[in-house]
């Protein structure tokens, strides 16, 4: 069995998950059925939706269950634009995930929508100041703001109170894609103030397939799936057993906050690849207040990333470039270059993300590889 | 345990399915991942997509596996009608799914789409002299047609190769929503020729939550879900273990193909019902060759559906009226009436659907219970 460091792009299930999942996948009854297997998988639906509930911080009647964070991104976006007919302007900061981005993009080419992107800082914080700046330059014409409430390659945690502030100030409705937050931060809707949220469950240890978009009482969105109503904004058979399953991810992941033992185990990680490696350099925020406690992102310059993740593999650790790796063409990370990260570094970025099962000796493994590793994967790059 | 007859609405999950699934499940990696465990859960993924494949009577690589069937119905239409702008009309038959109603009145409401609706026969068959019709009166600004397979609730068998030769002749693609045919009867998407075949797992004893657009290597469709491109117009990360279950029970079902015992047993229960109740009804084609096997529809003159439902729920026999019944709103069926059905009688329908494991003590239950719920049924509907 591998050491597994990529919980950020997947996390294994939790036995108690497993278990709730498999009695769960033995009932019989679709939800909407008015009949008492139907029924019977109504509630077991509700429940699950309750316990996804608390852990955003919203009601019940609040989450929309989707088949997972792609479409809840999708949703909250295309829905939230599609709503306000008139208002052509999307304002999103650079650095978002491309489920963002290529929704956008869609919007742009195909609804004739006008996106405005913010800038990062070298931390990959949004400039609040050109978020300001955007919002009154657009005026009434901007339809949504969408952000990332933690960056998924870099573990940046995003201002969101203020964005959310920003925006409503001019009344203009916020998304926030906290898929790569959620389970390492405590996510408050309501306290944040945002109109629709995204969340996915298989990276806080519950099925693929699943996901849900936090959805304020007062947000408008249009649907993007159509046929039967079965929620609000979303049609499609419920899924109950995944309910279940994500539900009690949630209510797990969220009883485990806050992650100082995780954040602990990445402190000591950070600090042996920045002590053994020469020219190993943090990315991302490097204070805890502004960093998930599960992320650790280096560049190790001269370094070939996509090599290096194969040595780290063929010595039994798994880890992520952070970067979108399509049909095998390694592209450099669009986050990096947006906090003002040269090519030559970019190219040789590593992500490691901790999860709840990870353990002091997984940290040993990969500090014990990671050397070598390195000096091989700088001969690769040349 | 209730006896299930309402396998229309979602087909318990068989052992072998179970037990494939909760291996799966344990599976940690995203397929999208370039190291081992990523890699060990794409081989899974591909294993599932093929067995789905071969099911379809498509190539793996013709297989984009969806959120589920409303997913699957939403792309197929909406992707090849946003892939052909200029074109502007739907042609679709009335008595679809309210996937396809609700997708195509969208596209109608907010996409400047046209729609022409294609009447049925008493029996539920598309008029195919209509179909023509419309396909020349419309000309080149036809976009697509969509269909069902069969229809879920009356079970009617539709002309699908007819169907698709109409539409070709004239060079518009065809969309069919074969989720209440998948498992019943034999899906070969290449003899019939169609470009878009949509089906869900759940109908066939796989999970809630993943379907399948089948589409043609020549079909040209725009996204629905943006972002990362994992699939050929679907992004999303892809559900291996989901995979998995789906591949295990389309093999499942497509070896149990042809239903003969399934449509011995309806038979029989049809027959029982006939014999049993007055003022009953068979709706749908009464041969075997243009009905799902598993498929059982009647009406009951003077009954309430509804009520007919709770009682035999109460009665511990589960099945459907068939018609779509939100937040407790009882609507007449929309299938029924474009059959030519009275109000009065298609107030009392009630859909009874076999599956593998349906047995003649189930079938006894039913037709023991029955006589008396009718009796009170009609006395409900006054």
């Amino acid at each position: 069995m591998a050491v597994y460091l990529d919980h950020a792009a997947t996390s294994p299930m939790p036995e108690e998950v497993l278990a709730a999942y498999s009695d769960a996948l033995r009932l019989v009854g679709n939800p909407a059925s008015i009949h008492g297997p139907g029924q019977a998988a109504r509630e077991l639906l509700e429940s699950g939706r309750e316990a996804v509930a608390r852990s955003l911080g919203v009601d019940p009647v609040e989450v929309v269950l989707t088949g997972g964070g792609t479409e809840s991104v999708n949703l909250g976006i295309k829905g939230i634009f599609w709503a306000q007919p008139g208002r052509r302007t999307i304002i999103a900061p650079r650095g978002e995930h491309h489920a963002t981005i290529d929704a956008v993009e869609w919007l742009v080419r195909h609804e004739g929508a006008v996106v405005e992107w913010i800038e990062l800082d070298a931390l990959g914080r949004v400039r609040l100041d050109q978020l300001g700046a955007a919002l009154a330059a657009a005026g009434d014409d901007v339809a949504l703001v969408t952000a990332l409430w933690a960056n998924n390659e870099v573990g940046t945690v995003q201002p969101v109170a203020e964005i959310v502030a920003a925006a409503h100030a001019r009344g203009v409705p916020v998304h926030l894609d906290a898929i790569a937050a959620y389970g390492q931060l405590p996510i408050d809707v309501h306290a944040v103030g945002a109109d629709a949220v995204s969340v996915s469950a298989h990276k806080i240890g519950g099925p693929v397939g699943i996901g849900a978009l936090a959805l304020a009482r007062t947000a408008k969105v249009e649907a993007l799936l159509h046929g039967g109503d079965q929620q609000r904004g979303r049609s499609g058979t419920q899924d109950a057993a995944g309910a279940v399953a994500f539900g009690v991810a949630a209510a797990r992941a969220q009883a485990a906050l806050p992650l100082d033992g995780v954040a602990a185990l990445r402190d000591r990680l950070v600090a042996g690849v920045l002590g053994s490696v020469e020219g190993a350099t943090l990315r991302g925020d490097p204070e805890a207040a502004g960093r998930l406690p599960g992320n650790a992102h280096f560049t190790f310059a001269g370094a070939d990333g996509d090599a290096l993740l194969y040595l780290l593999d063929a010595a039994g650790v798994a880890v992520s470039t952070g970067s979108a790796c399509q049909a095998g063409v390694p592209e450099l990370s669009h986050v990096l270059l947006a906090m003002g990260v040269s090519e030559r570094e970019a190219r040789g970025a590593i992500r490691v993300t901790l999860g709840h099962d990870s353990t002091d000796a997984d940290v040993d493994v990969l500090l014990a590889a990671l050397p070598a590793a390195v000096a091989r994967a700088r001969l690769v790059a040349g």
